[in-house]
């Protein structure tokens, strides 16, 4: 029985607003494993905005996606096939799946290869995508290299996403007060009562800027920023002396990579003017310390000290929409392609 | 007998270039001291980017210059008149004298007072307003910051300014490689042969993007930042992992402070690619260590392992055209108006 393979592959460099055109869904043979491979059935899928940085050209953190190849993604799976005894048939494994039924599991990952998740799994799978993986992470190593004080005004950004939503809750249990911005009035009405940050601001309302300035009468100590564009420079012009700017994301940017249309950042100078640093981390560097990160988060999970968003979508089919969501601010917290329904 | 004083008055804040349209030369008559006040005849006037951020309404880290006000300006002076212990008739002192002739010196400044400086004086006038003033202090600080370790690839830009020509000279001797960039050949020249620079990158050539590139074949592991704009873009997309950006002035984009005119800073999102910090700081936030780090610079000065350029122009009505060199690269180090010839 030969097993069949959807996979997406990349066909060409988005320009502008990704829609899924730049992806071709391929049918193909999975091909029969070699020495050191095992054979990853991929249950879910993880969509990032990083993804579409991987998409473009722009020379980032990790070469761009190849053209022509299946596109770059991680996801959790089980191995149904193995010639390699560290990834046993069950068992349940995190890793770089890419964006495809069947993954051939082998030494070539780009960062770090397959782990086997513990079993019976602590947390639903979606989870090792999310808030006890790399976005989890990502959000807690912001607040790790911010340092908010009690007393603090924090403002975070995409405030309702995978890695702004566990942001700013850390920052709120560190006894910051903590502004959110995010999308909408529902999503904010979330980030406040559910995610209890001390306010959000609605960045689709004419008046954000005017929110954000109500929202931050003594200005900004600690800027968490997932999007960039304007919103980062009005949190820019509202930083105190001595600020922290943590530079997790610019999503508002990313469509524009490499096409060299971005609007850009025009208030820079305000790190002069305010004595501000700003600091660009990457979870990928700091796996030394996930495991006890990890750890803590669960801890919070288990006590109700964090709440964790998860948006699903069904079917592989379903994640060039997913990665769209992204962008327009439709999904809430993590965003997970459940490929197997 | 009453003294007459020539004094600049800011009449409107600067739209684009400052040609001294937006500043009115009044003459008038010098007030009669009051209680806790003395009379202070300038000698040399600095003349700094920070004086266009001043002119401007851009909220920056003092208030802007008062219109209809004698425009604010850092100088050296004798006093000759006084009715305060601390300023005696003849010292020699540093301060705000403002762009005039004649300055009242009591307690009203807005960051510091005037001080004495040392009779006789060890170096020239113009000395402290340049490598054993502000200017030179903020090198000083630029380089502490940032820390260039031997090795280290470092980039400075305004290479031949009164900052950025201390930065580079102290990275040299932390052992850092330096790569000045400066405008024209002229003035690259200086910079290797006299500065001592590795190297310099001519940014009015066409290809300096390329000259930069071939000057930093292994990226930028420091750059101490003066200019912003396009410059500042290109080393961003040089950074190694984990560089240090230390952002002491943006000139390129002074000229269009508060006229939403900027173009903006493109490459930000390099930060995060390179796990890169960024560091603004201001030089008057370091008071208590100026005593310090003005020996060092004595020493290294010297020992003549500093070397320390001047443009002198004489005569307080070429304060103007002073401010303009300074956006046009004219200049060569720091540049003082010498107000009694």
């Amino acid at each position: 029985m030969s097993r069949r393979n959807r996979a997406y592959y990349l066909r060409r460099r988005p320009q502008g607003t990704t829609t899924g055109v730049d992806l071709e869904l391929v049918e193909e043979r999975v091909p029969d494993l070699g020495p050191g491979q095992a054979l990853v059935r991929t249950t879910h899928l993880s969509v990032d905005p990083t993804t579409r940085v991987w998409m473009s050209d722009y020379p980032a953190y990790m070469p761009s996606a190849p053209l022509d190849a299946v596109l770059r993604g991680v996801g959790v799976g089980e191995v149904v096939e193995s010639r390699r005894d560290d990834l046993p048939v069950g068992a349940t494994v995190l890793g770089w799946t890419d964006w495809q039924d069947y993954c051939v599991a082998d030494d070539s990952a780009l960062i770090s290869p397959f782990t086997v998740l513990p079993d019976p799994l602590p947390a639903p799978p979606g989870a090792f995508l999310g808030v006890l993986g790399h976005t989890g992470i990502t959000g807690w190593l912001g607040v790790d290299i911010g340092r908010p004080q009690p007393g603090d005004t924090v403002v975070v950004s995409a405030a309702g996403g995978a890695v702004g939503s566990v942001g700013g809750q850390l920052a709120k249990l560190a006894g910051a007060r903590v502004v959110g911005i995010a999308s909408g009035p529902d999503k904010c009405r979330h980030v406040t009562t559910t995610l209890g940050f001390d306010t959000c601001v609605d960045r689709t309302a004419a008046d954000w800027r005017d929110q954000l300035d109500a929202a931050t009468p003594d200005g900004v100590d600690m800027d968490f920023e997932n999007v960039g564009g304007e919103i980062m420079d009005h949190v820019l012009g509202r930083l105190r002396i001595g600020a922290r700017v943590v530079l997790c994301g610019m999503i508002s940017g990313y469509d524009a990579l490499g096409s060299g249309s971005s609007a850009g950042q025009h208030e820079i100078s305000q790190l002069i003017m305010k004595r501000a640093t700003m600091h660009g981390f990457l979870v990928f560097d700091h796996a030394d310390r996930f495991a006890t990160i990890v750890d803590e988060l669960a801890g919070h999970l288990a006590a109700g000290r964090l709440h964790a968003d998860e948006t699903v979508l069904d079917g592989l089919e379903k994640a060039p929409d997913a990665l769209g969501q992204l962008f327009t601010g439709a999904n809430l917290g993590k965003i997970v392609v459940r490929t197997r329904v």
